[in-house]
């Protein structure tokens, strides 16, 4: 029996999601921009699906823009603003904490001139709207922070951005990373004044190879890709619709409630457990996201702690799956000291975990702990 | 029954193709970069996939460069290399027949400085070696040609542009737009000295949303992407591994020689029947590949037969997909006619194709001149 807990780096695609990916792969194969019935069948699932994620984010159809993944869409939201928006101003804040795919695009602009300010959490890993307050200024273009924080489930205070923005009459456009919140925490962007949210399919069960950007209605902001039509020529290419479609389905049968009331009871015995257990600290803030914690396990390295909780087929993540092995930027930016850091695990949650993978990680990280750290 | 002929804007997924991606969507369905087991045994299908595809084209399984498709492989090798090699030279040399996730990342180059001259074809579609000849000198940086054109199926001189750029002591990079001829010609990129070949699956029966670059060992192209660790930095992003794999398995089961015999006696017959009906003009040059014929029908616009052909379940295009009703910038490169020109039709076939598919387009053509000319 497999114990996944490894939902933050990657997901199990529902089998009604698969089997509708596999419906249009073999039957509706057709290119939704071909003018034939063959093409129109096609463009209907992808009127179908845009019309699900725009109802489920608060907004209309033509505010849906897909992309390949959470990496194009935070490039296309990062890049596509600071190139529309640098007449006007020169200065960027975004945090310390963000995913790979924004960080590695400021540090982009940043070689291209552009002020980048990272805003580093506290101690807990949480963020003040004040923070935010003391570097928003009239020559910011740009504010982009991610929702949730995919390694200690943090939640940012996204929704008290776009009120400092107007105070400070600063041109900024403000783009939220929704991968790790999308689908979990209820978003409507327009009702925060989020400009720009990033959305990811195989975060939620959903296939792998496709995600979307949120742009609401009269912000213009530059494609990054030049060719076709499709997507109001924001992101051009023959769209992959079976990812498309099998993306709505995804969002379709997400019930987010009655997830949330599942995840948050496994959080709950999951902390219990874990606190029970002598050696291990809780890294997560105590109003973290329940899908996402984050703990540290005196004495034993991420990586041997990882490996030795395989052999109770354990799945869990030593930070995020993107940064492969590198010491964690989300912890450091924390000041975490360095033996927390380095034996630092995520645990993540989806809906479909039960009692017992927590049962068998926790016994797993006592076994750990008598046998590893002895040697 | 369904007569399929439009192959060459997308094609209806493999059996075994369909059945490879579920089983990686829900069941090795790790994220390639975790560092678990189950990470690892997605990763161990990313590696048999590019090991193929590399295979393939007679390239080292680092030469690959998986992306979301064809138009974000093109775009990465034509931004890629004028960002890389700005400095040594400002001109492109491009042709006027391109697809348009190369022309429209011609036209943004331009805006931003650079020269591109777009050779055009000679009336019959075809271009000659002479004409990059003309054209290519030191201050040329990119070479960006496709090897088949996807609206009327000609073959350019692409085996003989990487000869000209040496003759003329040229920094160019050789590119070439491969997404028609892959898996149809046999291509292999090091021996015809191309450096950067774009791919793409859904052209030959894989799944939709997933291309990719080669880039020859010692290349260096600058990123679009900024993100993640995957594909060395070149295109960071969660690898989508059930697109991957599918893309691969594809290729495995691919027979090149076979289908060309298929698709050769298809052709053959087809222009033979096209040939014997009064009205009927053949646009594509006679030497084009065997998979698309592109024809005219006197005194029927091309939307107007193409949804008359519907009625007998026939589908063709009128034109590329991505351009969805405009003009076709091919025919009017080749300066055909407005008549011909308005009432061109794309037939593009595969190798599952049938000489019912034929007939019931002749027929229908046919039916359609008795008929839909008189009105």
């Amino acid at each position: 029996m497999e114990h996944y807990l490894d939902n933050s780096a990657t997901t199990q695609v529902y089998p009604q999601v698969a089997e509708k990916v596999l419906q249009l792969m073999t039957e509706k194969y057709g290119n939704p921009s071909s003018l034939h019935s063959k093409g129109m069948e096609a463009e209907e699932e992808l009127i179908k699906a845009r019309h699900v994620i725009a109802k489920s984010l608060g907004a209309e159809d033509n505010e849906i823009y897909f992309t390949s993944g959470g990496t194009e869409a935070n490039n296309l939201a990062v890049f596509g603003t600071a190139m529309a928006l640098k007449r006007r101003g020169n200065k960027i804040v975004t945090t310390a904490v963000e995913h790979s795919s924004v960080y590695e695009a400021m540090k982009e602009l940043e070689a291209q001139g552009f002020r980048v300010c990272y805003i580093e959490p506290e101690s807990d890993g949480n963020f003040t709207e004040e923070q935010f307050r003391q570097e928003i200024d009239k020559d910011t273009i740009l504010v982009s922070l991610m929702a949730v924080n995919n390694e200690i489930g943090a939640i940012l205070p996204f929704d008290k951005i776009s009120k400092i923005i107007k105070d400070k009459g600063a041109p900024a456009l403000l783009h939220c990373d929704c991968v790790q919140a999308y689908c979990k925490i209820p978003l409507k962007p327009k009702k925060l004044g989020i400009d720009l949210a990033t959305i990811s399919a195989h975060k939620i069960h959903g296939p792998k190879g496709v995600g979307g950007l949120f742009v609401k209605q009269g912000v213009r902001i530059l494609p990054q890709h030049f060719g076709g039509e499709q997507e109001s020529k924001i992101r051009p290419g023959t769209e992959p619709l079976p990812l498309i479609a099998g993306f709505g389905e995804a969002v379709r049968i997400t019930d987010i409630q009655k997830n949330n009331e599942i995840v948050k009871a496994l959080n709950s015995y999951a902390k219990d457990r874990l606190s029970k257990i002598q050696g291990v600290t809780i890294n997560s803030p105590k109003n973290a996201l329940d899908y996402i914690i984050n703990v540290s396990v005196q004495g034993i390295r991420s990586e041997t702690m990882l490996h030795f909780l395989e052999d109770s087929v354990v799945y869990v993540s030593s930070g995020s799956a993107c940064a492969k092995g590198k010491p964690s930027h989300v912890l450091q930016a924390m000041k975490m000291n360095r033996d927390l850091a380095d034996s630092a695990l995520r645990i993540s949650f989806s809906a479909h975990n039960t009692k017992d993978d927590i049962d068998a990680l926790c016994n797993g990280i006592e076994t750990g702990l008598k046998i590893l750290v002895r040697r």
